[in-house]
């Protein structure tokens, strides 16, 4: 069952040539399951962009060319700042695996959560609900999950539905990995900031009524050379955070603290927050109230971040990190391959 | 002559609390000379924004109440990503100093440049002279010299006019500091990205019919403990290169590649720039043809890469580097407190 | 007690020259009152412009500069579309006038409205009880009154702050004019949009604590030659209804159906609004949900449909009208010169 | 070989349903010529907007279903203001027809225009050789001529390139019009606004390295019930002219000036234009310098304009009337049933 992944460009939002050879790339295809794809997509990213719905029409049609199996994408539209645009396309083969812990992946989904349901408890639940399920059916404990990415289905017409709608599917997974109690769940915690996960990654998505959810986990036996870390940055600008994070994945730093080793390294993930205030480290920002939405500043901004670190601007980078830490505080996750 | 420096925040365009008590921490007001403000104004950077005019109007008022000294301003509009809005107020006293070289300060301004010659060859040898002239008449030599910061003026109804009148104004300061020879200045030199200096930091101001123009250069004898130093990244994640000019500053870094002592370090500026192509070590960005302007996109990015370096947000960050450097590199200078 | 109003031209928001040169136009501007500034300014309109702030700054300076009285200013930000920048100074000279009822002016303020209230019932209930003060002791009846223009403060990160706050000042304005019962505001009232004014135009105003209210009114006995009329447009484009209410303010209108008497028109105010649905006679419009603001798209078409039928650019045009008509119709005003 | 009109609404840019019903209400569709699909779509009509890619995948979908011959899209992003998207698709039948002028199509297409030549006179030629020629082909003359639509191939990386595209083709109809001569189509042209033809509307599309070209044209015999009639009116707001224009096709105005009779009306067109000083009757507007491109604010100002006149907000409305027109005229066009 070992994970391989393999990144893939993408120029524009109705480009899928970079996964059509990626895909040509797996001979094996057909055998394979689990499939993913996240990848970051340039557009506007402004209410009325399609480029998310281009971009799912144009790589549908890749996967049929090339016969490939049932597939979860989840799509982030919004490169800001120097952030590139780009794919990862992960899967399992079926081939049993054996040693130390490795990457797998489960996604799952939740039924439609009804629109007036969306933001709310109930939303909060049916991810619960979902996420417990996916575990209880695949064996995994708390304990092996480092990430769960959720695409998160957004209520029509609600103050801030987008940032509820992610926030909603965090406190998801954070009660089906017992980080919050579910009875704190009630109508009032979708806004109290004080409870929070730290291992859900969510993105809205207009274009769904389910929550669609990739659990990242690893596992003895699982096969192959991938592993998954996550951990929380105190602030978006906590680069001894990163730091240790992808060291935990064999990851090493040069003299100028640049990434010595990126080859190792297959994909990085970072959901950027920022303090309600806006202000870091006591100065201010003004992420909040300007013409250009506070997630785009974040991406902007965490694309620099993690591209002086990494020397390189390719990671996965979304904002809005509602619920997904404490205010302020960003997540941070990295596939690596173990070398050991 | 020794310079003195004072950093002041701002939280709006219409505050200017903090020049009036950073102007009240130097009760000599009246006696200083070649004052100084570089500010980082908040507002929308639009075609139409008026935020540098009213944080203009509010200074003045401040400086007029505190009776200072006739004053030069280079204000820049535009905190994307988490930059950090505030000022710096800059000024020698007149007491001779003594010993090693310290950072001194030359403020000029060029007569009117006519509407029909700015962006073009007339607009980068007015610029020119008046950087001679005020080299000549300071005693400056052009190895002196470490940063020229220059407010440009604009033609209307020019494509690209903020370019070209930060790309005129860059080759001036070229010419003068010989980097640029003066017969390399004809009219097609203006789109040559092969001819550019390395010294000039330029912003184009509407609000201006001169350029206007402060020389910041370290000189035996200007007394103080301030001192400048700029050096080219060779690109916008140029981790390394800025680290080495920090160090040059006598900054140091933690084991995380986090300054270590951010108080002995007055200011540091940035001038942002990426490839023509909007491609990074490779990669696509897609800083050109949003709808948010590239000057933008690299202001957001360069918050992001030198607040992860210096663990703060706080720094000068402009974007647009047209012939400041080689196209794809970035300008990085910093005034720091020489300890020893 | 006639009031007097003269037009005058804004170029950019730093640009007072017009009103300077119309309050040298009334030689005996330091016996007037109740002044009033109505103006719409040219600027980016985003939440961090400070367009108003400045233009509010310059004009204080004209005014100090000319030693005019007291002065109220109700300045809107936002002239998309064809839509002029433009001002109109209105004042009162204390000449006792006779004969038809005449356009009469009386300004009032609310004490400052504590953040938490704001957009709330306590918001509704000082603007009705200014109001209804202002009445008492000018000896105002409802039916005298036709529009009364409230800036009204906003509440800091509440959503949709600045339309909770125009509809909670046309609430109170409502109540004012017993158009809505004043024990129908209750906190769900605030979102009912059953619950409407007809003569109240608002304006939501981040510089002011206060909701600041001009009421117009005729009466008999005013003096000068002013009126003022103000009716529900049923849509944005209801062209008979709102040539309905110039008619009644002696507008008259060529064969092709443009107003044929524009001399006689002395200003035009329109508050335009769009069903919550962005539906128009059946069909579809983007106006919520793009990347422009709601009221940026209202104010443009509003711009052309006045423009069409004026033959003119020049009006008081502002986009938000919560809780000032039913939902999806306009309010239209005109202050006209009555010739007979 | 008359036309048929079909009009079908278009909720966003991937709805292709109303197209669909369209084809469906059209049995004989496989026997249909000259078939062309105009359409108004929503989009943020960025730099980077995919809509009109979107739109184009879904729309050939629906023609591959319904086993529509080839057809010609002419699809422009942009619902800005009140303006509905929606969509018209025209189609001849083969049945000789005989009696008054009535609409005929031609569509027809350049070569590839190299990137250099876009927006330069070999731009102009082609447009003006294709347009020439598919006149003698099908026997057009000049005279016939009410309307020829074009969308434009741009050239990368040029200032102003989507407005260069626009007017090399509007010169190309007018060359082959006989309005502007041949001869004066030099590179200086291209920016000599007192060249200009009468009866092009143009459109740039990234899309496209050839232009397409849609002539609409009244020619005896040509059958059916459907006539084409266009005008120039001498400014955004010349109702007048507007008036005029649709009684020559046949529309009565009510009272209020308000179209009558708007079953009778098929597809009312504008090209919108401002003075390039952005003034309008003497008054300023800000169309131009703010942070809302220059044809948004033509769309959504025509929107109003168009939509107080028709009753309606359904046309097909564009800005940017490079050598369409005089500078600051609009060209204004409409498809009409002729009941008599």
């Amino acid at each position: 069952m070992a994970v391989r992944l393999a990144a893939f460009p993408i120029e524009h939002a109705g480009d899928a040539s970079g996964l059509a050879q990626a895909l040509a790339g797996w001979p094996d295809l057909g055998s394979l399951r689990e499939l993913v794809i996240f990848a970051k997509v340039p557009g506007p990213a402004t209410l009325n962009d399609p480029s998310r719905e281009l971009m799912q029409t144009v790589f549908a049609d890749a996967l049929k060319t090339a016969a490939a199996p049932p597939i979860r994408m989840i799509l982030s539209v919004g490169c800001e700042g120097i952030g590139a645009s780009g794919g990862w396309l992960l899967a399992e083969d079926g081939v049993a695996g054996e040693g130390a812990a490795r990457l797998m992946l489960v996604s799952t989904e939740t039924d439609i959560i009804p629109e007036a349901g969306r933001g709310e408890p109930a939303h909060v639940l049916a991810v619960a609900c979902a996420v417990r399920d996916a575990m209880a059916q695949s064996g995994l404990a708390a304990s092996d999950i480092q990430l769960v990415m959720v695409k998160s289905p957004v209520r029509r017409n609600q103050a801030n539905a987008t940032g509820r709608s992610r926030g909603a599917a965090a406190l998801g997974v954070a009660v089906a990995l017992g980080e919050v109690a579910e009875n704190a769940i009630t109508p009032e915690a979708m806004d109290d900031p004080s409870l929070f996960g730290t291992r859900a990654m969510t993105m809205s998505g207009t274009e769904t009524g389910r929550a669609e959810i990739v659990i990242l986990a690893n596992r003895a036996g699982a096969g192959g050379n991938l592993v998954i870390r996550s951990a929380i940055m105190r602030d978006i600008i906590d680069i001894g955070g990163a730091r240790r994070l992808l060291e935990s994945a064999d990851a090493r730093f040069d003299a100028d603290g640049v990434l010595a080793n990126p080859d190792d390294l297959g994909l990085v993930l970072l959901k950027a927050g920022i303090a309600p205030d806006g202000r870091l480290r006591g100065r201010p920002t003004h992420i909040h109230g300007t013409d250009i939405p506070a997630d785009k500043h974040l991406r902007a901004a965490a694309s620099g971040v993690l591209a002086g670190l990494l020397g390189s601007n390719d990671a996965f980078i979304t904002g809005g990190a509602e619920h997904q830490a404490a205010p302020g505080q960003c997540l941070i996750a990295a596939i690596a391959r173990e070398t050991t």
